[in-house]
């Protein structure tokens, strides 16, 4: 069970560029991070492209009112000359920034959390992966579902070989809240997320099925993508090139198979983040609206739901029990076992305590960079009329 | 509110091939024909391959022993000697013989009830539709799911616009039954499934998703289907080259998409066939685990459930209502339905009734052929290496 | 598995009193017991207190119009005269006349299928008994949600100790179809249900909850109720004495305890019938709404999901499979087991098979009185402003 | 939206008594207090009977080792000399001692948070209440699932009249995990539950009923107990007088009528907690397992599954939503909100604030006291043989 108890010597002291008062993520990132205010202490920040909103919103959160700066460069600069700077750096714009925040982050020596999907090119993850290993410093990505304790349980089920050999990866991340395109025009999180120069070379792929691929990722290490095939649509027209809705076919190394279906146009659901795991004994199906409760069905008997917090679970999945039984958790809690883990390995990292980095399961730079990958490989099988490509 | 009354001024007299003791799908036919007894009546059988088991069991049902043939060609050529001999023939047997027993069906004066999928070629379907047009005799198929009420409903429902234009169709017929390949040599009713020769030139996609397919025509008849693309698998290897699983992407003329997920090696999943139709304000979905809830979720509004028999529905929901709201139903209400409307048909057919004829809905020999020109494109493209083909 | 192979020499010819064109449940009891044609052929009617309707809907069900009558003492004396005449006949008016039908019925040497509640009161049962006995007929009684195979498997697995001693008995029908009065005063089949003279002394009581209450006893025979107290309302004031609502706890022999909701007022609900079991290790739980799935419940282990016509269940949850796995029954379903059960009950009394008629698990007169104390002893207890009564 | 801003000048020194390392619900509080480090600051803890452990805990949550204690009169003592003294503290031991702390507390001139059932009496009540006023602090209670968005939704609902007159309630909070008594044993938190002299006269009435009759008191203020009737059984014999499960019946003053089931034997139940209230035109559900969904179901329409965060919602229910659409909340959220309004609470007493105090909607010294009053009234009617009691 953990309680909250520190898990490294001190919080780190942690800065936030975007995120704002009006941001759609902002919260989700200091919540997860101040949690216990064992592993981060939120001291400076660069929340909004409107300085005076930026002030208000850090006094209102009882920030000293010097560390809250007009922009990351300045914030940067000047935590830097302070002894008691920040350590680490939350990276909550739109995409387009992430790529020069990140860089000048780590060439300011700190620590990098950064939001998905990461950057636009795999060259400059690379860029920024050959930086952070000259700085030694870190870079986690805010795949923010994937720090359900019942993903860890399922990854764990499958290394384990309790659904026999993987054969089916179903992945979904598919809502219906951009049916209307008046957002588009209107709404502040919405008109940057249909600019292809702000969002990048994809909508929904981007900004939705990033997380999901991670997950599948996270519960199947083990396979490798070959294949994907990729056809899009742009239901709301004026938002061609970039796609509401996608399915991609994926295959993989071992002969398993794939899909995935991205969308913001799947009128009326609620309950977007699907996965399924199929192999071929059994298959394990999880949901992000029921997120303590998981599915396992082996064939030929009876379906049993898993729940989180039960003594009958895997150790994976009770290392971040913070509750109990019959106390159910959501999204923030999500956020806050990721952002343990962020603390643990930029400790472990600054500690040179490599066995401690090795083992921790957290989305990482490699991870970030699979995530531009995804969606540049389908962004190219689409674009070619909807053909197989090569993952790597 | 239907209660059994004769819709018809009297029964078929009907007659079946295959269909036997150890058959699958033969106590479904005799079940939806004769719930009522009303529309058909059994008189005649050709139920069995063992002729001494056809018999046996013909008497244990209660059958004149005379009227339990040794096989088809006997039946139909001694019925059609009697005066009061049957007038419809039901083909359960597997799917190689299909089109020759139709032949023989029709060739004999009797109107046709055939399982799906109804042949191996298009070319055949169109010869029998030749035939049966030429004897003034029709062909039903018996897609024995799609009886439903809310289905229906869900036709209805879109028809009226209540989910705006349609853009896209998610279909899964999907389980885990034959995860394990023993039944692949010792099953009788699974050694001719993999069995290219018995079974055409598919497994899942001819033995499931041609039930799904239809349950689209269905609810979405306005749809034209213009282009799919397939990529199937043969998780057990010995069932090469026929599949036993298989993703479809689908694209519509009107710029709908589509995707279906046709398997027998999901493993544990017990909720195999749904449809899930997209539209540009509203989704309506629905799975035959609970086929008395459709689930109508307007984007932006709480999600509604739609039970059967409730006075909100539309009328072409209640026409077949039998049990009253809190009654709830299962698959021989739907195979009830159905039977009862190829009653209709024939009836309508002999008396030249070609109103009632075309107002009626229900599964078709086009829609048979339909199933038909399904596998084959789905089968081409997976053969092509998982390509784009176009669907007329 | 069984497909309908008869399991009694010949059909028994059967009549109905009630039931007709209008009536809410005669369509389920020629479902249930024409399903096969093997055990029952509806040969003779006093479908209506109408008799023109009577002829009109027996006609168009096909019946001979001779054998259509006016009322079931001329039907009871005709068939008598005849060769062929009905051995068996169902009792499907209201409450107030299954008596005198019953008795009338006895005496004119036919096997009885009564509907519930049985009558008003524990004597005219005990008379009934007696006449039964020396008359050599049996008295069925249609509990009609009591034959789904799930049911047979709660009531094996409780036998099996699979949950430990029963503690605890959780009964619930409780839906909203009366919330509104104005059917008591318009719908034919609503108004007499809330006349004390025509009714009895309940409404919810005896209407739903008798059904309920078999099911108790059918899944747990072991069980005996000692003591029960009732509280009652009209919360529709005009149905006074009559309760629209009613919350019941019980006392078992063993130290169980027991709670039952009947209410027709619990607005919009409609999964109206639940029964959970719980034991000192595991609970079962079923509602009726998703007859085909049982719920396992073992302390500190994964819920499981049992489904209808899977290996793993019980042989008596299989004896009357008829469709094979992934094929959802309903509640037709559950009375052609009952009506099937009724047959063999009907045959073995015929031929003095006392093992087959003990050993048949079916809701027969007993159950049927107890249902009358049932009722009778809710209202005492109600009466008397909610009090504990015992129950024999 | 509320995103942590500042609902108050400064955030409260706060400090704990119980609560320590291997309790059940410390961790609870602190994360519903110190989520946003905007309305409390813990300062000092007196975590803990083995004073050892709570220094070692204290520090590992980084607070200073001076101000844990060995003790709760220490610390109040100790406390009152600092400057920077704590000004509100939390009581989560176990009940015994809830009053003594609570009183010693307000003479200290702290506001207090106290677990639930508050007290042993209701005069204890009393005699808090007449401090707490002379004092001019406030008493509030940790009804710990009563925070949720949808639980306002739903109180908001029926006082708009969305399901007409209320006319039944109906709670439960019944799982299984005392099923075995091992625990009563050598669970720490368990033993003491099941000791009379530590738990007070009930075991589940007051460790879980008191949660869900607050929360029918929080949805339906305008409903008043007027009578109960309780039977209590304990099924683990050496648990007695301490009941292991009770049935509750109710009768309101309006006519309405009510049930409770509070079990810790109901073996494998995972959704403890539901609520559902049902009206005379409609009915609300909501249960603890899945809190982001309430079922609204208006007799003769669909049911409607209202989802949190999203725009339909009434302002109530969207005032505390942090994470917008489409992200979940778990049991934390719901301690969140509560902490944030206890905050604006006290911030609101100190200010002699009387109108915000009189419109917050929290649970309050006389919820408390009704809780403690319905635990003493199921005892005195269950000890009476199971008899209606007044309630007040
Ligand atoms: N991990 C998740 O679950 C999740 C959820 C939502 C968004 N996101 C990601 O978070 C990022 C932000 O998305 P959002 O929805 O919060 O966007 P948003 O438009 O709602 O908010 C962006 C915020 O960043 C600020 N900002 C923009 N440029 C800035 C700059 N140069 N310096 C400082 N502040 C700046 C804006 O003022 C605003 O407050 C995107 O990359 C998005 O993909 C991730
Ligand atoms: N509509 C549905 O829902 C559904 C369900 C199952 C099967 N089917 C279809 O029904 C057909 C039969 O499938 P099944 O599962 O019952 O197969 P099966 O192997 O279980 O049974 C086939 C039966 O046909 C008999 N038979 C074979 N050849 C015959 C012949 N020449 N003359 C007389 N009898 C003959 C066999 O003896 C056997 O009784 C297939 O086309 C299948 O695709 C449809
Ligand atoms: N087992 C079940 O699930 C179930 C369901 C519904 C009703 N019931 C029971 O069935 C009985 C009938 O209920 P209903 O809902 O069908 O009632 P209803 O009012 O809808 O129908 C009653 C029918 O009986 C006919 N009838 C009345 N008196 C008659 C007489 N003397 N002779 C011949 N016909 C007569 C009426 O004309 C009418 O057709 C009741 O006892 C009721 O409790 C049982
Ligand atoms: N609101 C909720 O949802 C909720 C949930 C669980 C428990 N509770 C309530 O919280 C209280 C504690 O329950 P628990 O499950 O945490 O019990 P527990 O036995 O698990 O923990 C009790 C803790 O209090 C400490 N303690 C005991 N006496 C103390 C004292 N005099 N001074 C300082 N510390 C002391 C113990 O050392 C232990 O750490 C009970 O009143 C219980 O009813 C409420």
């Amino acid at each position: 069970m953990f309680i909250g108890e520190k898990k490294i010597a001190r919080p780190f002291r942690w800065g936030i560029v975007g995120g704002g008062r009006t941001s759609g993520v902002g919260y989700k990132h200091r919540l997860g991070a101040m949690r216990d205010n064992t592993s981060f202490e939120l001291k400076a920040a660069a929340f909004d492209l409107d300085f005076a909103r930026c002030v208000d919103f850090g006094k209102n959160l009882n920030m000293d009112e010097e560390r809250l700066y007009p922009d990351y460069k300045t914030m940067f600069a000047e935590e830097a000359k302070r002894e008691d700077g920040i350590e680490a750096v939350d990276i909550a714009t739109p995409n387009f920034q992430h790529f020069e925040v990140c860089k000048a982050a780590l060439e300011a020596g700190l620590h990098v959390i950064c939001e998905k999907p990461l950057f636009f090119k795999v060259e400059e993850g690379e860029e920024i992966k050959a930086l952070a290993e000259k700085m030694g410093k870190i870079v986690c990505v805010t795949y923010g579902f994937s720090g359900f304790d019942l993903l860890s349980q399922m990854r764990s089920m499958i290394q384990n070989g309790d659904i026999g050999e993987v054969t089916m990866v179903d992945l979904r991340y598919a809502h219906g809240f951009a049916c209307d395109p008046t957002g588009d025009k209107q709404a502040e999180g919405q008109k940057w997320r249909v600019d292809p120069a702000k969002s990048g070379p994809s909508f929904v792929l981007g900004d939705l099925s990033t997380h999901t691929f991670y997950m599948s990722e996270l519960v199947c290490p083990q396979l490798k993508l070959k294949q994907l095939l990729c056809d899009r649509q742009s239901f709301i027209k004026s938002r061609a090139p970039l796609e509401d809705n996608a399915y991609v076919l994926m295959r993989y190394e071992n002969g398993a198979v794939g899909r995935m279906w991205a969308s913001a146009v799947n009128a009326g659901d609620m309950s977007s983040q699907h996965i399924r795991i199929v192999g071929t004994k059994a298959s394990l199906e999880w949901n992000d609206m029921h997120p303590d409760e998981l599915y396992y069905e082996v064939q030929g008997k009876p379906r049993q739901t898993l729940v989180r917090a039960m003594d009958y679970l895997n150790p994976e999945a009770l290392e971040y029990e913070r509750l109990g039984a019959l106390h159910y958790t959501g999204l923030i809690d999500s956020w806050s076992n990721l952002y343990t883990r962020f603390a643990i390995a930029m400790d472990a990292k600054n500690r040179g305590d490599e066995e401690t980095l090795n083992s921790l399961v957290y989305p990482d730079l490699e991870h970030g960079i699979d995530g531009i990958r995804w969606v540049l490989k389908c962004v190219e099988s689409a674009d070619k009329g909807g053909v197989w490509v090569d993952f790597k």
